[in-house]
């Protein structure tokens, strides 16, 4: 029987600083209605889904900016979300930021914060949490930068790896994986979550159309296609599907880009948005596809070599390489 | 002061199954000419490119296949290759298969058979050899496909790991690294050259048009769309230069892909072979443009997390996930 689910990318357009909760989860509501209405089985909504990509404001205690972030998953504000998750049986991604009282490494509890997302089943539970590794920007405020971007302040490392599980959407077992944002730039995450067999990566992004470090070199016209470019052979060289979702919109006076995607194990997208507004793009899958690439070009146990990788995990910065000199023979 | 390199990929037509080296030799000398009539430093051929693809013969014995090998190099059929490189004052990437005799893993020296390249100096001395690590195909004859792909009979897997060195091209020091045909669809190669901060990857692949194994799914246009997939998204994440270089056209009555591609750190691709034949693509290729991607988005010091990277060396194939569960309450 051919394993086919129906995927659906919910791009929200911009949620401005001063729009609560209320208003996104209202669009969001809507979006999950629409999502049913074309035959969705799963549906994956942006990063920090739920407020303002609040890393661009500076606030000099962190307490301040508790706002932002949810201390239990649902709440009173984001009931009616987990209400339409079970009302239309669909299965969920949400990003959202995070606060979580629970042990450091060193064995204390405290107060600590994450960039968060979730897979939720139709029943409502939580089936997978995934918490963001690779945090973009700076901890302290940049004078030369035009817009702060101070997620590596707001949030911890995530702690929990790139988790898969084999979870149900409709009436399909899926193995589903979850990146956040910046997480799509490393192959490493793509390659983490195909050890695991992952055949669905649900991933949602807040990305700035323009290159605020005002370096010269990248081409803002470039920055879609770095986006796609990561996400296409990251599905391609684990031969996996991806839907990967934008908020995108002018938010708070900055622009972000939108073109969220649903890609195949070939790396071919099947379908973008348009809009840099709240967008719905539909996608049959048929998982079957992930089959071929497992089990020929990308068959990890044929053909990975282990022994040639080893610096990709024993060390984190690149080192220079050998100088070469010539023979005196040849001088 | 820029560091300015002009690089050239030589892709080379057909070499059919009856020609010599002398054939393959003189086509190359005469690359190696216009390469520098056009003002190039570095010249990339491609992979095996002084033979036909071999792969595609079976011999039972192995020693029948040795004249495909090479035992020395320079020897008197490979010669001019390394006059023209003196007199032009070129540094050339070279593949070959290779006869070495050396000791195997238990010591003893015996004869071994590798899928090599080497970058030549304008010296002519060898700067650097690398030996193929991801070898496709199988070592057994497979009576189901219609043409044979017996890299893993030819060759032993490459035991020298993705070495880097900084090396002399023109005037300047680049930090230099190779691949081989199918190492460049594995994000792996790309980023162990990466973090030895590699600023050009030479590569050479001889590549079927069609897909051998008949097993549906993939379909052939999406061969060369998967190649320069590959080696953009390899060349954006290591912020690094490529010349990548087909042997193309209808050898032995079997079609091979061309676009032999030149691309920059930013993944766009800056020169393109547009025939199945001999044909030579130049591109001038600032170095400092690798500066940007290592200091900001790919700064790897900063923002890479090898304590989630774990599974990429720990494990060579893939591990089905855990399955999710409801709670009995939600049922």
């Amino acid at each position: 029987m051919t394993r086919l689910i129906t995927a659906a990318a919910a791009q929200l357009g911009p949620i401005q600083k001063h729009e609560g909760r209320d208003v996104a989860v209202g669009r969001m509501v809507r979006l999950l209605e629409r999502a049913h209405q074309r035959g969705a089985q799963v549906v994956v909504f942006p990063e920090l889904a739920l407020t303002t990509f609040f890393p661009r404001w500076y606030h000099e205690d962190l307490d301040e900016a508790d706002g932002w972030y949810e201390t239990e998953l649902p709440s009173p504000a984001t009931q009616p979300l987990f209400d339409a998750i079970r009302r239309y049986g669909l299965t969920v991604y949400l990003g959202y930021a995070e606060i979580a009282f629970e042990p450091d490494e060193t064995g204390i509890v405290r107060k600590r914060r994450f960039n968060t997302s979730v897979v939720i089943a139709p029943s409502g539970e939580i089936v997978l949490k995934y918490r963001k590794v690779h945090l973009p920007g700076h901890a302290e405020f940049a004078t030369h930068r035009k817009v702060q971007h101070l997620e590596k302040r707001y949030f911890e490392i995530g702690n929990l790896g790139f988790p898969v599980k084999r979870a149900p959407v409709g009436d399909v077992d899926v193995n589903v994986g979850m990146m956040i944002c910046n997480d799509r730039r490393w192959p490493e995450s793509w390659r983490v979550l195909g050890l695991q067999q992952v055949e669905l990566v649900m991933l949602g992004y807040n990305t700035p159309s323009m290159n605020q470090e005002n370096r010269g070199f990248e081409a803002h016209h470039l920055r879609v296609f770095h986006s796609q470019l990561s996400i296409q052979s990251g599905c391609y060289q684990n031969a996996t599907f991806a839907v990967a979702v934008a908020k995108s919109g002018t938010e708070d006076g900055h622009e972000m880009l939108g073109h969220s995607i649903i890609v195949n194990p070939q790396g071919e997208i099947m379908a973008q948005a348009t809009t840099w507004d709240d967008e719905l793009v539909v996608a049959d899958c048929n998982l079957d596809l992930c089959e071929l690439g497992r089990s020929t070009v990308f068959n990890f146990g044929l053909h990975r070599r282990i022994e040639a990788y080893g610096r990709i995990t024993a060390q984190t910065g690149s080192e220079a390489p050998q100088v070469w000199t010539p023979s005196s023979a040849s001088l």
